[in-house]
């Protein structure tokens, strides 16, 4: 298979890479990193990513932040943040896309369990993520030619000891956990699903 | 209470405000209508409209919009316009009416079905109810001084029999529901709920 994975090089992103690597033909996607520079932000820079790679079977995305800060004192461009970046930027990535993977193919986007167990600042980042829940929800129901689409929701996981201190009480999770899950997305058969990995 | 209604002239903020303002001291708020006009996409015009009311008690949004259209034909900008919309604009009412709002007020935005029951030519919509909902949830833990804010999430309302054919097998609710849940957030004690009205 050949695996377009954006945000290779990332904490997620190098794990799932890892996982995936040995198996398939993986082109690796960054604004700085990996195979071929792209910002997911920018309609444009995501259009030439397709334009160069061609045909693909499956995209792992692992990529895309959100603005970190208490309610208090978010303004409108803060909450812009994780709009443009993390849900925009990922939905780009399907948007084009769709009219460049094979039959069968899969999108697999990353959201988290902020929208459905926020914690302390992490408002804008709960909106972002229960857009993309929402998102592969209504996207699976649409795409066709049996191309499937599903988000992979971590909580935090254990190799991002400097987000525990802001997720009290919430139990790290293990890599290989959030590895299986995008295995099961990108080689398995469910599609228009949220995996938890909670 | 002095309650904002923004969006008090649509087709859901009409019904909501007949409700309310027999009671209440009203100010209705849309682009065009209304008592005060505002934009909601617009942080400029949200800070003018707080500017002018001053404190208040409650809020109620039923306004802004989406995109509504295939996935096939969907590019970045039609993605956006939820985003722009009903999502950041909703948003940008809280951020900045969090600063005027007073002790015990309340936020009542309103979000709808298709997060988590989409139809054909809905992802944009899905995405941006979604959004609504884990923000509510987010935000709920965040506010100060008792303020609450909760979601109203209907399904298609009897009073928009255009939209019926795009929703097939969808009951249209009942308008009466759908202000009794607005009624519900506005003078109950709830916090950090979506209150589906399906
Ligand atoms: N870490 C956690 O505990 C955790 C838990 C749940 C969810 N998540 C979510 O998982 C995603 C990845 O998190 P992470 O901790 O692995 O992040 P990370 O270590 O910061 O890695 C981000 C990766 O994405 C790439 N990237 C960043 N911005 C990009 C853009 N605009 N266009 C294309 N590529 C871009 C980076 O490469 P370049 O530097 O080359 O751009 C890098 O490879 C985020 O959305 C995060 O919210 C993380
Ligand atoms: N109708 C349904 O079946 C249904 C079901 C579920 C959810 N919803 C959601 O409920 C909301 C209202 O729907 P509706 O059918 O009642 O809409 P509508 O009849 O089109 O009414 C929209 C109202 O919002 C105001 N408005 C529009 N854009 C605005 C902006 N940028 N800033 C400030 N005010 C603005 C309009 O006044 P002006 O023209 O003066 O701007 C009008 O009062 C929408 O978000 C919709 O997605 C509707």
């Amino acid at each position: 298979m050949k695996i377009i994975i954006v945000g290779a090089t990332g904490t997620i992103g190098q794990k799932v890479t890892a996982d995936l690597e040995g198996e398939h033909d993986i082109i690796k996607v960054g604004t700085q990193s990996g195979d071929i520079q792209a910002d997911i932000t920018k309609p444009g820079s995501v259009k030439s990513l397709f334009k160069k790679v061609g045909s693909f079977d499956a995209l792992v995305s692992a990529a895309g932040g959100g603005h970190f800060g208490p309610l208090k004192e978010m303004d409108s461009d803060d909450f812009q943040v994780g709009l443009n970046s993390k849900l925009a930027g990922q939905a780009n990535l399907v948007l084009t896309g769709q009219h460049y993977i094979n039959p069968k193919g899969s999108f697999t986007l990353i959201s988290g369990i902020l929208s459905d167990d926020p914690v302390y600042a992490s408002a804008n980042l709960a909106a972002t993520n229960g857009a993309i829940n929402s998102f592969v929800v209504a996207a699976a129901r649409e795409l066709e030619n049996d191309v499937r689409i599903n988000a992979v929701s971590p909580g935090v996981v254990e190799d991002s000891p400097e987000f525990f201190d802001a997720f009290p009480g919430h139990r790290p999770v293990e890599m290989d956990r959030v590895v299986r899950a995008f295995r099961k997305s990108v080689l398995g058969s469910i599609s228009g699903e949220v995996i938890e990995v909670w």
